[in-house]
């Protein structure tokens, strides 16, 4: 792909309206943009760092037997005011009455529908275990909206169910999501600290919390740096319950949640099943929950320097930046163009930066972007009939011969 | 893919809410499901369909030099002041008051958004032509929704964006998504008649629909079957302009609809561009639908027999159905597993139907769901050493040894 035909708006000033890190450097890097207040455009390059994190969670919901699904944003009211929650989560869900009169709200989570779907379609116990998911837009009605994509009006999660028909079960579905989530966020290159915590709106009785240490997180956690472990922060005590040490107050995002439910959602719907004697029981539940877009901008939180992002490998939206210094010469182009064909036939994600501009502008944008590896290609290349490679992460420089470029490229990313 | 693990739930009987033909296959195949007029949920085999559609539509818009990017449902009202389509639109657009006090419609398409968009970032003919998409869900206050997926108050739409410093180069873009909006069409397997339309509430001079013809279609054309012109229709003349022949009334479903939109929308917005004189102007823009969740419907209408759905082999679920006729032998499943496994392992993409059901209930569900080639293991099967595959779309019946059931198959369907 060649920078002038990819729509990367870089800024060189940080907008006013930027509040932390992450959603400095998701405006500058040209990721994304403020339609209003908690409603963002995810411009291509957002969009593909996006889609990146969702071919990761599609893996890992695979590996857990989930299969996907799509459900509507718009829902009935009336399926919420079965469970009673249209009054526990109150004014953050948009509501409205449609032109048919039907009161309609805009789903800021899923438990009612899938709970509504399920109990249509399974009957038996036979038709147990099952997991579904999807990877869909919410939206909720915050008082304010901020940090760019952390808190949102409009955002992207991923929303996964379990159905089970006995405890056992639930509990070997939600064992197998917790790992799921250990290797997503790694794979997202996120360091998570994992807290055991209150279940809150939700109901049911055990969940568990992956939070992002974050210097502008607004969710505080509590660690013990003598046993590692982790609470949600609780003004009553800030012991550790295993050492009675102090422990420390840590900045984090939410970024995942799962929750054991229970039967509560079965039961107030009516989402029953047949056990092996025939008698009837509402199906058990488990929900699972990532903050797709929010995760966006917690791995930027996580990684950069001064001089912009340092996107992980799996999820950086182009894997090499070619680097042409000078494009008015068409030899320093022709390398350029032929280097960048030839990564992208093995597979790789090239971007080509065709801009004329100066040397110092494009490296400068180069950091800023956050590309993992950069090859540099001026003067001196076809003197020498060398690249320079430079590995965004560690800022090392790597000069070797062109004919040894691809292969040192291929040791470098793995694909 | 074990059908048992794929949440597929076909239906005996026709759900009386059903209307079209189409409609009806979509509920009986378990590809959606309603959770209110309007408002569908995709089932996992819905999905794959959409998402096969989805794939062709980028690879379409690629070719024609277009970036993805995605924007907000969520806007706020005044930009549609600004073009003054908050009244031409009326009370089809979702609107509310948030908790901030701001004045929100629910996106039923994003010429304004991406005008807005467009106008901070691009300034210069440098920066142009652009063309930009999305693929995204919008949302429609239908007073009277209907026929499934046809006319839904949410639905996924693929959108369009041209801007151009001139009209020869709006009319370039708008002739490679012409051709692309062909190829598209082709490789979803649908005969579509295209039509010079009226731009109606979009603005602009020119624009084309493309129609597909189906008995439950609500949108009237005009053909004429001795120089076969088609138009839109209208009560003020039912005779062709070319040859003066009596034209026939064709019922037809809308699902691509391009436009030349001018300087409409940049011109309401301060879109401008500085020329290559230095002189602003307003940049011409095009748009470009397509009603990617509509068309699953549309397929449906034009692909099917008393059986059921045929689906053309792009954007079938699946390609093969693999279908061992007694589950409970375990030679006939072991065969069974090791051609789903030989079949995905070379990329096709494979259903096993691993259900305890009776032979005819199998069959009976096969031809339902529309999977391209059946493949059918049973005792003679054993006997035999051979394997019978079956084309849904001319029912021929391939008896072929085992050992060229593979080679057979990749004769079939080429990946």
């Amino acid at each position: 792909m060649y920078w002038s035909k990819a729509f990367i708006p870089t800024l060189k000033e940080t907008p006013q309206e930027a509040e932390s890190l992450s959603h400095k450097l998701l405006l500058r890097a040209g990721l994304a943009r403020m339609l209003m207040a908690g409603a963002y455009s995810y411009l291509p390059l957002g969009l593909r760092v996006l889609e990146n994190i969702q071919k990761i969670i599609r893996q890992e919901m695979q590996v857990c037997g989930a299969s996907e699904l799509l459900l509507p944003a718009l829902q009935p009211l009336e399926l919420w005011q079965k469970t009673g929650r249209d009054k526990d989560i109150g004014e953050v869900m948009f509501k409205f009455i449609d032109r048919r009169g039907r009161n309609v709200v805009l789903g800021p989570t899923h438990e009612e529908v899938i709970t509504d779907l399920v109990k249509g379609e399974i009957s038996s116990y036979r038709q147990l275990p099952r997991v579904l998911y999807q990877i869909q837009t919410k939206f909720r009605d915050e008082i304010r909206p901020r940090n760019g994509l952390i808190r949102a009006c409009e955002f992207i999660m991923k929303d996964a169910y379990s159905f089970d028909q006995d405890q056992v079960g639930l509990d070997k579905n939600y064992q197998l999501m917790y790992e799921a989530y250990k290797r997503i966020f790694k794979r997202c290159g996120l360091t998570v600290l994992i807290t055991q915590a209150d279940s809150g709106v939700m109901g049911g009785k055990e969940s568990h919390e992956f939070m992002v240490p974050a210097a502008q997180g607004e969710d505080l956690v509590l660690v013990c740096k003598k046993c590692n472990q982790v609470k949600a922060f609780n003004t009553d005590s800030l012991l550790c319950s295993k050492c009675n040490f102090q422990m420390d107050k840590v900045n984090t995002i939410e970024v995942g949640h799962i929750f054991k439910l229970g039967i509560k959602y079965s039961q107030a719907l009516g989402a029953n099943f047949a056990d092996a004697k025939g008698e009837l029981k509402p199906i058990i539940m488990g929900c699972y929950g990532i903050g797709v877009s929010r995760l966006v901008s917690s791995i930027i939180e996580q990684n950069n320097d001064a001089e912009g992002i340092i996107w992980p490998q799996e999820v950086a939206p182009y894997q090499i930046l070619v680097l042409p210094l000078d494009v008015t010469n068409s030899q320093i182009m022709q390398e350029a163009i032929t280097l960048h064909d030839q990564l992208a036939g093995l597979g790789y994600q090239v971007l080509l930066d065709d801009r004329d501009e100066r040397a110092g502008v494009k490296f400068k944008d180069a950091d800023l972007l956050g590309i993992p590896l950069q090859v540099v290609i001026g003067r001196n290349s076809l003197v020498e009939q060398t690249i320079e490679i430079k590995v965004r992460s560690t800022k090392q420089k790597i000069i070797k011969p062109r004919s040894q470029a691809v292969e040192e490229i291929s040791r470098l990313i793995v694909i």
